[in-house]
C-alpha cells in the first residue's frame, strides 16, 4: 500500500534552524471526505517566512509544534475528489505543506487553469508573485523615474519586486548577499545596480548605488539593511515592510533600527506592513497582469529546484543562510 | 535709547541642556526695511521641537550655531511697517525668537485677525493646534468608537490631539509623566484615562487602560513608549510620528524600538512621520474648525506661563524635563 511519505517538525528550534530539528515519517494515505479533495504534491516551495512560524510565539503564519507536518504552499494534482466543481486530473495550489499527498476543502485549494504552468503558481502567479505585486504597487505606490531598493533582491519575492518595479520605470537597486545573486539581478533582470550586504563597505556602496536617494524601499530583511536604507531615504519616502528574514533565524532578534522615529519626523516617510491576504480580493486581476508580463518577456521567474522530500530540511537551512537565487522549490513528481 | 533684549545660544548643549547653555544680551532695535516691519514681542512659545535644532547636526529645524539668538514663534505687535499692506498696531505670529524686537518680512508674519486671541496663536490656533489637528485627523484618521492613545499627552501637542480625538468619539488614553497631570487630562480634559510612563508597572498600566487595543497612537515620543505602544496597537492601527521628545535632550540616542519592522508587518500597521508645514495649505480651514471648538467649549487650551526674557533658559529646561503642564509660554509684555 502506498503511504503518505512526510516531513514532521521534530523540535521547535532554539536559535538557527537545522536539518535536525524535521524528520522523515509516513501515515497512511488520507481520504477526501464529503466536499473534499486529495491532492498528490508536484511541488511545494519553500520561503523563509515559514521560518517565523517555528519561533513559538504568535506569527502571522500561526505557530506549529512538533510533531506535525512542516508547513508549505503546493501545487499538485487532484487524485480523488467528493467536491462537486473539481474533478480528478485538476491541478491546484493548496497548503500541502511538506509530504506527498494532502487532504483539502475544495474552498482551500485554487484551481489553476490550464493555460497557466502550475509552478509558476509557487513563484510569480503565486503568493510570491502577489506578495511582490500588491507590496510594491499597493504599498510602494512607485512613480516612473523614482528610485526603488528592494531587499532579498535575489529571493523569490525580491526578485520579482525588482522587475515590476523596471516595468514602472524605476530606477532598481538590489540588496543581496553574494557577486554571483548581484551579478543575477544585474545581467539576467535588468537591475540597475546590486549591492551586496555582508561586504564591509555596504552602507558606502548603498550610497553610491542610490545617487538620487531611494523614494521607495521594499523591506524583505529588517535590521540593519532597513536602518541603512533609511539613511537613503528621500522626504515622502515609502517603505513596504514584506519581512523581517534577518531576525527568522534566531531567538535573539535585534533591537529596532536607529533613526526610527526620528527620520520618519524629518523626512516625512510613510512605513507600511502589510501581508499579501488583505488584497484577496484583487488576486484574479493581479494574476492577469504578471501573465502578460510572464508572456511577453518584461518578467522572469527564477527558480532554484532540488528534488525529493529528504532534501527539503537541508534546503531550507540553506535558504535561510542566503543559499537560493529566486524562489525555492522542492519537486516531487 | 531702548535696546534689543535678547537671549543668544552661548553654547551648543553636549549631553543635556542647562540654562548656563543660554546667556542674556543686547543690541540697538532693528529697523524695518522695505517690504519688511519690525514687531515688539508679546510671548512666544517654548517647545520642545527646537531642542532637536540645538543638536548640531541636520534637523528639520535647522542648526542653529552659538552667539545667535534662540528660536521661537512669538506674537506680537507691529511697532514699525514699511510693508503696504500691514498697518502699525497690527497683532501678527512671527518667528521671534527669545527677543522683545524683531524685523520680518512682511509674508513671513502672519497677520491674527482681530476677533482672535493673539495667545491662541501659541497654543491651538498656532502651529501646536495645527501639529495636533492635522496629525491627528489627516495621519491618524480615526473613526468613532476607535481608541487613541497620545503621549507627551499633557504637552502642548499631547493636550490638544487628545481633546480633538475626543471631539471625534474615540476613547482617548494619554500617556503622562506624573498622577498630576494624569488628573488634568482626566479630570479637566476629557480624556478617558491617563498613565504614567515613568511607574515601574507601565507597560501593565497601558495594557490595562486600552482593553480593546490602540487604532491611532499619536507619537510625540519615541523610545520606550513608542516601543510599549507597538505592542498594543490593533490589526490596520495607524501611527503618527510628530516628534522623538525622548531623544531631544541627549547625546545618546536609544536605538529603535524593538518590533520594528516585525509587528509593523503582522499588524499591517501605518507608521507614518509627518511635518505641519506640510499642511500649509490648509491650516486656514483648521483655524476656522478649531475657533469653533474653542468657542463652544469642546476645546480648552492649557497654557503655563512665566515672565520675562530671563525666565526662558529654566523654563526650557524645566519644559524638556518634563515641568510643563500644556503650553509653556514666556510673556515679555
Amino acid at each position: 500500500m502506498e503511504m503518505n511519505q512526510q516531513v514532521l517538525i521534530a523540535e521547535i528550534p532554539q536559535g538557527k534552524l537545522q536539518a535536525g530539528h524535521y524528520r522523515l515519517s509516513q501515515s497512511p494515505v488520507p481520504e477526501a471526505g464529503e466536499g473534499q479533495v486529495l491532492v498528490r504534491t508536484t511541488a511545494f516551495a519553500i520561503t523563509a517566512g515559514t521560518r517565523a512560524g517555528l519561533q513559538g510565539s504568535a506569527s502571522y503564519a500561526g505557530a506549529p509544534t512538533s510533531g506535525v507536518v512542516m508547513n508549505a504552499t503546493g501545487v499538485g494534482e487532484v487524485v480523488e475528489s467528493r467536491a462537486a466543481d473539481i474533478a480528478v486530473g485538476t491541478m491546484v495550489s493548496a497548503p500541502t505543506g511538506w509530504q506527498t499527498y494532502s487532504v483539502h476543502d475544495a474552498k482551500a485549494v485554487e484551481v489553476i487553469p490550464a493555460a497557466h504552468d502550475p509552478i509558476a503558481y509557487l513563484g510569480p502567479l503565486g503568493i510570491n508573485g502577489l506578495t511582490a505585486y500588491f507590496g510594491l504597487l499597493e504599498v510602494g505606490q512607485p512613480k516612473a523615474g523614482e528610485t526603488v531598493l528592494v531587499s532579498a533582491a535575489a529571493g523569490s519575492v525580491g526578485h520579482l519586486v525588482g522587475q515590476i518595479a523596471k516595468i514602472k520605470q524605476t530606477t532598481v537597486v538590489g540588496v543581496c548577499g553574494s557577486e554571483e545573486k548581484g551579478a543575477v539581478l544585474v545581467d539576467q533582470l535588468g537591475f540597475d545596480a546590486s549591492v551586496n550586504y555582508k561586504e564591509q563597505s555596504f552602507r558606502d556602496a548603498l550610497k553610491a548605488a542610490t545617487p538620487a536617494g531611494v523614494d521607495v524601499y521594499f523591506d524583505n530583511t529588517g535590521g540593519l539593511i532597513l536602518g541603512s536604507a533609511l539613511f537613503r531615504m528621500n522626504t515622502f519616502g515609502r517603505i513596504a515592510c514584506c519581512g523581517v528574514v534577518s531576525q527568522y533565524d534566531t531567538d535573539k532578534p535585534e533591537p529596532g533600527p536607529r533613526g526610527i522615529p526620528g527620520l520618519l519626523v524629518n523626512k516625512r516617510i510613510n512605513m507600511r506592513g502589510f501581508l499579501v491576504f488583505d488584497f484577496a480580493d484583487h488576486y484574479a486581476a493581479a494574476r492577469e497582469e504578471l501573465h502578460g508580463w510572464l508572456k511577453d518577456g518584461s518578467l522572469k521567474s527564477l527558480t532554484d529546484e532540488v528534488s525529493g522530500l529528504a532534501a527539503a530540511p537541508d534546503a531550507f537551512v540553506d535558504l535561510l543562510s542566503g543559499g537560493n537565487i529566486g524562489t525555492r522549490i522542492v519537486r516531487l513528481a
